[in-house]
């Protein structure tokens, strides 16, 4: 095989996105959205699932397997697309793999920056996100004159998990958690968590109207494309050409399928069930 | 060493006890009550928490590993303080080990079968707990003529963890999922995962005072006593002997270091930290 079919093999290669659930599947409906011709691998750790309650270490420890898996299906790029692993996961294992990675944080944070014009920024996100500062030094490090403001929302996930979303008590549960945030003069908000644009349209009807309410998944589309054609790796697809999307999880649950199918724009016929802690 | 002493070391020898997380601290509590000689060595999963909304394949796995980490700690018994693990595990579990092994849902039936007058039991608990139907298979068994009225309630466990058990919006998701429940005639009601303790006296005042709520801690702390007992295994300690408590998680978040010290009658030095992937 001559060099140039190596490269015409790498660029047809899959890009790995992994989530700690189903959460991420809001990130991978993005790529599928903006990059058609790329093939996609899916993982959901929901045998391990929350991340966002669990420490640092547990979180690296994870990602690494995650990755482990992933490099064994040979993708050519990994999309962290969850909030927590990307906190505090992404700057360790970047180092360690040789392929392009990314998070969901700084591309939602660029967004929020470029989207705020009183400078002041609210994010909600899981315990494990807020308590890593993240969004706050990548957006002051863009930005040192925005102001941030961060608030963990840990019920949120349950709530969106259980089918809670458009139930009167997580009226209630988004007061508890926001109502400090309310009325101090924020122009933008960050759902720093994949679960929660499923709660946005309360939550900025909670907000008021005016509020910028920035999902990093479109961002994270945005950035993947850019990267994968900065380096000549977009997949350019061929005529009749149809990605292929191959869905893996930690725990057979039906309820990943079922989740999935709300959330993507077709139903998925087979989730397959991988032992992660063997990577 | 002689046979006796051999003996000796073995009534010596701590009881194990597991849970998904923090919620079997409410179970080990009732075993330093009642048997006050005995040591311990308690282990919650915490890296992997919660388990009632995942499969019986993982369930399993995980109380695999957790018990070759209990026998590697010289336990001469185990007790599965998690309702969902003793719904789909013991039975599996119990077949690979040759220590006495024993886990929550007989003994909350046992008690709520005793407890009933007019036959109509509810039970409540995690989805994974209740789709088992594991209660009312055990308590029909005990007695044919009870009618057993199973509810998943899989709010309770993040509300309870995040510090809601007294906030308004428990009422309302106790509502939520009782509601169905209330008013049917039911005399008894099993809270069955250890979490639910820490809302009895609001579920109680919700389903009205009359009712009977059997949380199967108690009885699980009398039945390794009989078994011990039974096995001529029971420490029966020395004068001026304290007993040793040791507590083992698979996460090192501090939150189980601050529940444990809410639940138990005394506070928590350390927690020491297991990769339990590895066993």
């Amino acid at each position: 095989m001559t060099s140039q079919n190596n490269w015409h093999c790498k660029k047809k290669a899959p890009i790995g996105v992994f989530d700690s659930g189903v959460g991420g599947l809001t990130v991978a409906r993005e790529i599928m959205r903006h990059l058609p011709n790329e093939n996609l691998v899916y993982f959901g750790d929901t045998a391990r699932v929350p991340y966002g309650s669990k420490s640092k270490e547990t979180i690296i420890r994870y990602s690494r397997q995650i990755l482990r898996f992933l490099a064994a299906q040979e993708v050519k790029a990994v999309v962290i697309a969850c909030n927590t692993a990307s906190a505090l996961a992404l700057d360790v294992v970047r180092e360690e793999i040789d392929i392009p990675i990314i998070g969901v944080i700084v591309p939602g944070a660029r967004a929020a920056v470029y989207a705020t014009e009183n400078k002041k920024i609210g994010v909600v996100g899981t315990e494990a996100t807020i308590r890593s500062k993240m969004y706050t030094k990548i957006m002051t490090d863009m930005d040192p004159d925005v102001a941030v403001i961060g608030k963990a929302c840990p019920l949120f996930v349950p709530l969106v998990e259980e089918g809670f979303a458009k139930h009167k008590v997580t009226e209630d549960v988004i007061d508890y958690y926001l109502a400090s945030m309310k009325d101090i003069g924020l122009d933008t908000m960050i759902l720093g968590c994949t679960h929660y644009p499923l709660l946005r349209s309360r939550i900025k009807a909670y907000m008021g109207e005016d509020i910028s309410i920035v999902n990093p998944a479109y961002e994270t589309a945005m950035d993947i494309k850019e990267i994968l054609r900065s380096q000549d790796l977009l997949n350019e697809g061929q005529e009749d050409a149809v990605p292929s999307y191959e869905f893996y999880v930690s725990d057979a649950a039906d309820k990943f399928k079922e989740f999935a199918n709300s959330i993507l724009p077709y139903d998925i016929d087979t989730t397959r069930q991988v032992n992660i802690e063997e990577y």
